[in-house]
């Protein structure tokens, strides 16, 4: 048996290989690619999907699975087969001609969603998210067995996960939030204002300093910059992004550190899981509850803002806040803004729930993509209070469905109710944490995180490593808890 | 018939594109890749290659050729109809395991050469060499069909050329050269000193100013720094990379343009050619007759030189050359060196043929591994008239051989023949050249390159559209002349 295992990972070694050939064409698509490569690289990748793709339904995985069918080679070789079976399972229900036809769609359709949004133009990109819809429908009909459609895109980016779950747990979070967006809103706080040049070659200096401050490995890893700061690759070869507003320093700043967490999580998986099923992390929750925890939990703390605040004055001078306290102040302003990927800590909860609805009702066929627009502004102006004012902060702001990617935001915000979970356990192991973060030191954090999370990779499910590493079972307390008692103390509400 | 082509077109893009991804990963690898990813990349090449291989040899080529077998759907199917034929017979032929031991191996003895070369020990490196030869020729005897092995080898680079031709025609510039190299050793000539720091940022800029100058699209291509220049891709992402030395400009200058020139070949063929077997540079010569052609007969001529100067005073100041003809011989030296890619284009070819006569010698046996340092020692000193001094400085100075490039050398100055009968031709046709040259402007030359050579790409076999482009036989004439009267003139000779 230990022979048809080993033809097996041997087999899907390479699998794994061209799977990470593809992520890295993505992030030269939005790091380095020339423009009028687009339609090139759509080509690119819908050969790498049909190589990919025949690969991941080859008939020997299935002859292969049946004789390892019962086995027993160790937990690691179980959680493998786990992984395999899965995917087989998954892959073998899509057919090649439409994975491959997605693939070549969502690449051009990227291009199409940029060059709308950059022109405030719904209409201009509403046909290409009607095809990507359309095809992902199809292809979470060949995935779902009859059952829900959302569910069945959903398990791609977090097993095990079901909208019906998320809806009664986010649904809890949504009230929680409105209450206490509510009670800032009340409160009698004058916004701190920030009016300075922030050079962008000492941003990214400064970027490049605090990814090394989160425990960056910089030997296999780099920093560039994209429009969209994003985080890819794994094992020896995880690259971050990050982005420069010479107005706005926490956009480069928080970007980096996010992104740090996601590539964090990548180096921290044991090196002798790299290119197994077990060598990446293991959803998308999971991983963006590694980004938050970095950003958020750590990264904006009043401890870690207060070195940050020490940093940032020894770099650019006097840039007119005037102590750390209004620096902190400044870090986490509840403000009013259209953009999710600049909401703070309690609003940006809310910009995704609003895209769970939708998504959700699109895939249902609830609503229709020509409807999606208006769905948007008037779910916005119920939830925020104030109105959309053009596309590009409202409908358009988002990459994700015009790649496909329906039944992934919800990850987002599971991600910080992980994270709220692995905080509380987080501190009550490392009662040193303020005053290490007071230092610009993370490194007990960071170990604890890697000790009891990111190590694992995909040995566990994705509630199972949580639940173990946090102590607790998942639900939203733990970080209604937190933003209660950060922004109350705050807002003085 | 045209549906059997259309599915076999549809199934060799496929492939074409795969071969184009792992281009970019060999990019990637050179000027972005982590230094901590190399035995992770080695892995993504292998998956690639395996990929790859079992679509190259994938059976449903040979049913679809075997239908289209005396079909006419015109020219450029019938060029396709070639192209693919070559490929698929070739690698029908070679054993799979032999191709893969190649691949295994040359990854290896790459890394072992370099160390060689770094340690001056070529002892170290010649059992490598040894295995390395071996394989190739095993690879040579399977592709050879009895015939020559050299040939064979050969075939893969120049399609159509043989040994035995390029050794009369080397031969023929061989005593060229050496007459020519004689009459400058004897002229009485003093050699104008550089000795300046030029900016590494300002050379870049100027790279960058030099490649559009001579026609780059950055739309489709981008330039960066590489140990050892090199370019890459074809279609709408062609990429060039350059180096820069404080010390001597030139180097990042004609590098530039060298690679300029492989990527505007690249470039400027036809567009509904992409992604087709007609959609890339014909062979390695023609390849090399473009970036020569390029670098040397336009952008080392004493009109370009003198537009190069001025441009150099606006960027650097006064960095101690005092006219733009002092300016026009620093940049046409021709030295005493070691390195054939440092040579003047009077000795390159020098360097290149004595390659050729030793990589044939060690094909067909007449020549041992264990005799190649002194064989190699021997004939240096008989060329160019002085002793090499340390292996790294001869034998060991080119990565070729140690990852099985033989056959490969001999294109280098197949290009520069090349080169000399389309110069000899664009000057006819293109009587302001001179003119243009010193105002910067390469636009009509350029324009004439795209339309009687680039725009083809792979439809003609190299000889022909070498013959069809420069209206004659292909012979070393032109070259000599050229040569003959631009060095004479600098040296008086």
């Amino acid at each position: 048996m230990q022979a048809t295992y080993d033809a097996l990972m041997a087999f899907t070694r390479e699998t794994i290989a061209l799977g990470q050939v593809a992520g890295l064409l993505s992030w030269d698509q939005e790091t380095m690619m020339p423009k009028g490569a687009a339609t090139q690289r759509g080509e690119w990748f819908a050969a790498m999907e049909t190589a990919t793709h025949a690969r991941q339904t080859d008939p020997r995985i299935g002859d292969w699975l049946a004789q390892l069918d019962g086995t027993d080679l160790g937990p690691e070789a179980a959680a493998n087969l786990r992984e395999i079976r899965r995917s087989y399972a998954r892959n073998s229900k899509v057919p090649a001609d439409l994975a491959s036809a997605i693939a070549r769609l969502t690449s051009v359709s990227q291009g199409i969603w940029a060059r709308a949004r950059a022109e405030d133009d719904f209409a201009a990109f509403a046909p290409s998210l009607k095809e990507v819809l359309n095809l992902r429908r199809q292809e979470a009909a060949a995935l779902s067995d009859g059952g829900d459609l959302y569910d069945a895109l959903l398990d791609d980016y977090e097993p095990g996960m079901t909208g019906a779950r998320l809806d009664t747990m986010l649904g809890e979070l949504r009230g929680g939030l409105v209450d206490l967006r509510n009670r800032i809103r009340g409160a009698d706080k004058a916004p701190v204002k920030l009016d300075f040049k922030f050079d962008g070659d000492k941003q990214m200096q400064l970027a490049a300093e605090l990814a090394g401050v989160f425990g960056y490995d910089w030997t296999c890893g780099r920093l560039d910059k994209a429009v969209h700061p994003f985080s890819s690759g794994s094992g020896t070869d995880t690259r971050i992004t990050t982005r420069v507003d010479p107005a706005n320093p926490f956009n480069c700043i928080y970007s980096t550190i996010h992104e740090t967490g996601h590539s964090g999580y990548e180096q921290g998986i044991r090196s002798d899981y790299l290119l197994t099923p077990l060598g990446r992390g293991v959803s998308m929750g999971v991983h963006e509850s590694q980004s938050r925890i970095y950003e958020n939990q750590l990264g904006r703390s009043e401890a870690f803002c207060g070195w940050l605040y020490g940093r940032m004055r020894d770099l650019f001078g006097d840039f007119g806040v005037s102590n750390a306290s209004d620096f902190y102040a400044l870090a986490n302003e509840v403000g009013q803004g259209f953009i999710r990927t600049e909401a703070d800590e309690v609003q940006y909860n809310l910009h995704v729930l609003m895209r769970f609805d939708l998504e959700r009702a699109l895939i249902s066929g609830d609503l229709e993509v020509d409807d999606l627009d208006a769905a948007w502004n008037d779910r916005f102006l119920a939830d925020f209070g104030f109105a959309v004012d053009k596309p590009s902060n409202g409908v358009l702001q988002d990459v994700h469905w015009s790649v496909g990617l329906f039944g992934y935001f919800p990850t987002y915000s599971l991600g910080n109710i992980y994270a709220g979970g692995l905080y509380q356990k987080l501190r009550a192991d490392v009662p040193g944490l303020d005053g290490d973060l007071a230092r610009g030191e993370t490194g007990a954090a960071i170990a604890w995180l890697r000790q009891n999370l990111q190590q694992f990779g995909g040995l566990y499910e994705p509630a199972t490593v949580i639940e173990k590493a946090s102590g607790q079972g998942i639900s939203v307390a733990p970080l209604l808890t937190y933003l209660d008692g950060k922004f109350g103390a705050l807002y003085g509400v």
